[in-house]
């Protein structure tokens, strides 16, 4: 099996721009692209960590879902996003682990395959497995 | 400056051998060093995530900083780590750019000095700065 890393680590804010005063010009971290992502009503940032990413996310409308995770838990990490060589193979050995999985079946996004699995079985951590 | 990578994600649990079902077992993260650190009244466990590594936290007493952490907030992602090359010239230039800082000097553990960045100030994470 090869190596599992990080791909990126989702942070849920209020506003990108005034979160950038930390992570760009404060910590340093390299700015990627900035997005809009319409079908999810969200606003996206990606800045470079090594190897991974920090992918901050906010909502552009009041009642998208980010939305009302924002305020129902205020800002804060999201979720954590591992690369993995056989998306397939990777839930199919957790679903035969007693592993709760949000999707059962990887779904597809820019032609990448990705699936998350249920904090009940990770340690109350929401996790997303990228197929790269 | 020289690229800053993720150390390590610090992720609460109730249980670390219950939490290896997912992280180890499920995921398949190669299992580093697991201890008990009496002066924290915590148990950690470290896998590995490429260059970065997945830190488990469970609390060994009912009243450490932890326990009480777990009792409120529930199991999750903790904080986040990032390498930096120099602790003292990255702490001055955050406050220098008025982002709130837990520690305003760095602090030794083990021989390497850290320090934590205010979530005020970041979007809600818990910071942590390594010099490595």
């Amino acid at each position: 099996m090869t190596e599992i890393k990080i791909n990126h680590i989702a942070v849920v804010v209020e506003n990108i721009d005034d979160s950038l005063a930390f992570w760009r010009d404060g910590l340093g971290l390299n700015m990627g692209k900035i997005q809009e992502v319409p079908q999810e009503e969200v606003k996206v940032a990606f800045l470079d960590a090594g190897e991974s990413h920090i992918e901050l996310v906010s909502p552009t409308t009041d009642d998208s879902g980010i939305a009302k995770y924002l305020a129902k838990k205020g800002q804060g990490m999201h979720h954590i996003c591992f690369e993995v060589e056989d998306i397939v193979a990777a839930l199919d050995h957790m679903k035969a682990t007693g592993i709760e999985l949000i999707n059962e079946e990887p779904r597809e996004r820019d032609g990448r395959k990705y699936a998350f699995i249920h904090p009940k079985s990770t340690g109350g951590v929401l996790v997303e497995l990228y197929q790269v």
